[in-house]
């Protein structure tokens, strides 16, 4: 258990909510990352301050100061504009300024090879000895919505909406990917980070902080490769926000993989395994892992795997049953008195059992929607319904559903966007978190069974998620560390 | 191959152009189905007759007649809005007034048991008897948006725009659930079909019709389960059209789908192999089938599977190429005169193999994007790159890339939808196919490398797409008639 005992003990309070921002390098010329940085940081809240020894003058209204230890102000992060042999010289400033965290977004660190390695040694370091957090190298930054805290270049960041999905991506480029689907989504991310070289910021580390953050109810992980596996899965199991996994490389990406991050991609099946075994649900697309983090995130803690299925059309019907099924989940009979209440509502219902397909919208879907959110042997209920413009959906009736139940309530629909736009965001707000086509509700059902599954037997005020154990042989097999 | 004798000998000409249409039981009434498929069915360019025998006046502009033998005019689709015991009736004053097409909405036919069965056979002899194709019954009817043909009651159909997708669903729901989504991926399709029981219009019969169609450059199905899968495979075989399939029910949902359109949903792995060995690559979800279908309807025919790759960010780029691989495509090696030509237009490039990575958006990266697919050894072209707004997309380089290099050129992308749809919209008239994901994206590709494998060999001047071969013993294994 060595590994669990060498955390970094870097607190990330100063990385994701700085009292004050130092952009160093900060540049005047248009284009270079120094200006884009500091365009996109200006937003933030608090004080942002242009640091350049050869800058004069204010820069997006702030006057540039020549180095980290002559800002007069609280500044807890630095933005780091400069090239990599720099590095060394200006975290020893941060250090001397009181700076907590920095980003580090040159590259030519680990994954460029020997000397690239040395480097790196030396600003984790720098680091230890400042005790400074440092997110990357080799990374394009991180997002709060909420705070306006935007520390990427990529275009349109400033556009990502706030939502309660911590996205960590190994990768810069895939944080962005996942930023911005959450927004097509119409869900938005508490925080996006991309953790690049991973020097003393890993996923053990983010997953401790956004497990404590308020606007977090779900935490996404895009997952290349690591070298500290173990306690990567000793963070989810201590996590008490819901973690859901997404780790590339089933196939051989080696070479082209060793290149980006650093990181071999590793073996696959291994990690799957171990994730689950420490209670992750893991997922196989980014599209997957954004609608498991809003169906987790969003909804009561299911109980078990067994999803009562509501549907207004048979064949998306026939879709659901099947994929659930296939991801692990299971569709159990109706007790008979909920038949008997759904025949109660709908007489000569099209189909009673579950799937229980009413073969069309119609006003009473609502109820029969409750009705099987009711029957005890249902952990989890998944709704669907095309889009009828003259009833629009049953939002008064699933209103607080879930929460009164105490079991996820998902609802999948196709239509005219805009014709149903409004009425799929009540139903958000109603606690229904929604999705696009069937498929992917279905998976997200079946991540929300796997995940009772994973958790089952423990209670509501366990801290841990499951029962720890001395000895699992499997343990060592699955996740090792260096 | 008595039942390749045994082909209705419909022809789908008067249901998909008609020269007028009739709708039987049209309504006053609002909200009954008489009166919404009056409503929807007035938007065509001919005439549309309100026939009911209890009707009097105009409706929607055009006057009541009690039948349609009384119609005064050309008319060859009826759009049956009655019980299905009235349909007998109906379908034979169809035939006596020459009208060659009729839709049945009505359940409560072979899907309903004994009964249902009985009354499916009569409408089928009556067809019989007077040349009548029967979409139905039990569907939602189908759609042609370029003729504004609209005899589907679902909410919104008025907004789904013309595109060069056919779509085949077994089940009306399905059919909206796909539309609606093309819709969204801003596709749109050339036909929308749902099936429903099949009652003398089957696959086989659509794909027949569709492959004719000057609209379509590809044809999805959506499949259940048939009793003539003999049949459907060889039309697909026959069709120059691609064909890709979309086969529900892996596991065991037989009792709900034998209550849907009363089809057993069979054997998943004989459909798929026998999709295959025909040439019709199949796929797993909606959007996937989706995907392929714009891939492989915009797209040169792919003539390998060797994919190559450009990505302007990493992260990304593994998740691609490692989907690729699994889906059964290949990324060679590049030549090394393409490894030259890329160093060459940018000398210290990220990762220049495949796939090429340029570590960012650049101005090059067009460039990068047609040495890549000017490569002998590359058939197929995929590109990711993050939208930026100071960039663009390199629309202009890409501008027919695809025809010169008789190659397909996908990309995927993502980023403010509002900022980069524009310029998406220029690259799909541009001839490169666009995607939302990287995994969609590397999921299209890999059906493109599929399709190359199964058609490997033949020539663009053959009529079939395999080698037609007397004997082949897997045949009857793989997919037996009835």
């Amino acid at each position: 258990m060595a590994l669990f005992d060498e955390r970094w003990g870097v607190s990330l309070t100063h990385l994701f909510e700085p009292s004050g921002v130092a952009v160093v390098g900060a540049s005047r010329t248009e284009g270079k990352i120094g200006y884009v940085a500091m365009a996109n940081a200006t937003a933030f809240e608090g004080p942002v301050y242009p640091v350049n020894p050869s800058g004069s003058g204010a820069l997006f209204g702030s006057e540039f100061v020549p180095s980290v230890t002559g800002i007069d102000g609280p500044v807890d992060l630095a933005l780091c504009c400069v090239p990599g042999p720099a590095m060394p010289e200006v975290l020893a400033e941060c250090g001397e300024a009181g700076i907590g965290a920095a980003v580090i977004y040159a590259s030519g660190f680990a994954e460029a090879g020997n000397d690239g390695e040395k480097l790196q040694a030396e600003i984790v370091a720098v680091a230890a000895e400042h005790d400074i957090s440092l997110l990357g190298p080799n990374t394009s930054g991180f997002l709060v919505p909420a705070t306006d805290l935007r520390c990427s270049f990529a275009s349109g960041v400033e556009e990502i909406p706030a939502g309660n999905t911590a996205v960590v991506a190994q990768s810069g480029g895939v944080a962005h990917v996942l930023a911005f689907q959450s927004r097509r989504q119409r869900r938005g991310v508490s925080a996006m980070v991309g953790l690049g070289n991973r020097a003393n910021v890993g996923f053990a580390e983010a997953i401790e902080y956004f497990d404590g953050d308020d606007r977090t109810d779900s935490i996404v992980l895009h997952v290349e490769g690591t070298d500290d596996g173990r306690r990567v899965v000793e963070a989810c199991r201590e996590s008490d926000t819901p973690v859901i996994a997404y780790k590339v490389g089933q196939s051989d990406v080696g070479a082209f993989a060793e290149s980006h991050t650093g990181a071999l991609t590793g073996d696959h099946e291994l990690y799957t395994a171990g994730f689950e075994q420490y209670g992750v649900p893991t997922v196989d697309a980014t599209d997957g892992l954004l609608d498991a983090a809003a169906a987790l995130g969003n909804s009561p803690t299911p109980s078990g795997p067994n999803v009562g299925v509501v549907t207004a059309q048979a064949g998306p019907g026939i879709i659901i049953t099947d994929r659930i099924q296939r991801a692990g989940g299971r569709l159990p009979e109706l007790t008979p008195e909920t038949g008997a209440r759904v025949d109660e509502i709908l007489p000569g219902i099209t189909y009673d059992d579950n799937p229980v397909d009413t073969g069309r919208p119609m006003p009473a879907f609502g109820e029969v929607v409750a009705a099987v959110a009711e029957d005890d042997r249902i952990d989890i209920v998944l709704v669907y319904e095309l889009f009828e413009a003259a009833l629009g959906f049953p939002v008064d009736t699933l209103d607080g559903l879930a929460e009164r139940v105490g079991k996820p309530v998902l609802f999948a629909t196709e239509g005219i966007e805009e014709e149903l736009d409004a009425e799929r965001a009540e139903l958000e707000a109603a606690g229904v978190p929604t999705f696009e086509t069937p498929e992917r509700a279905a998976d997200a059902a079946g991540v929300l069974a796997r995940y009772a599954e994973l958790h089952a037997g423990e209670t509501a005020t366990d801290g841990g998620r499951v029962p720890l154990g001395g000895s699992r042989p499997a343990d060592r097999e699955v996740l090792h560390d260096e």
